[in-house]
């Protein structure tokens, strides 16, 4: 179903917020990779490189995805459900039923 | 001109020598990346991936272009002049003049 203009603005927020808690993470994981050795290095290039092609597959702003970019947010806890409350109340229970589907699988 | 037993254990060991003054410079660099920016983390892949490719076509031990290759480190600051001491007369004065040669362009 299509995004209202209200949406969209929630969306676009939500997205930004997912992002920036993803970036969070990902300096916590830099951290871990102390550097001090040529493996550590090259696992840090790996891990980066891994890294790159993640962000770039999930953070996917096309309307035609965007209801499963957010089911993914939620799935990686890098969004709350209760987080959704811009959105139509027809869409956050699609949205919802979606998850609780996925999650028991 | 082939390497002898003797010079043949000197090459390994300056090779392993500038290999780690090398790790210590990556280090160092990589210090400079603090990755508290998505920009800062993503110039760090980009760093790491160049360096890679740089220490891969570097580090190459044939016989074949083990000159070229020491006259590298020595032009890079990886290894002294003096250093070269395990080799032959002749190599080391042909390396010598080859760097000048090279430090002249």
């Amino acid at each position: 179903m299509g995004y209202t203009k209200s949406e969209k603005k929630a969306a676009k927020e939500l997205f930004e917020l997912a992002l920036q808690r993803d970036y969070k993470r990902l300096q916590e994981d830099i951290k871990q990779y102390k550097c001090d050795t040529p493996e550590s290095i090259w696992n840090l290039r790996y891990f980066l490189n891994k890294k790159a092609k993640e962000f770039d597959n999930k953070y996917d702003y096309r309307y035609s995805v965007l209801d499963e970019v957010f089911i993914g947010f939620i799935l990686e806890g890098l969004l709350q459900v209760h987080e959704l409350k811009g959105f139509s109340k027809e869409r956050q229970t699609d949205l919802i039923n979606t998850i609780q589907v996925m999650r028991e699988k």
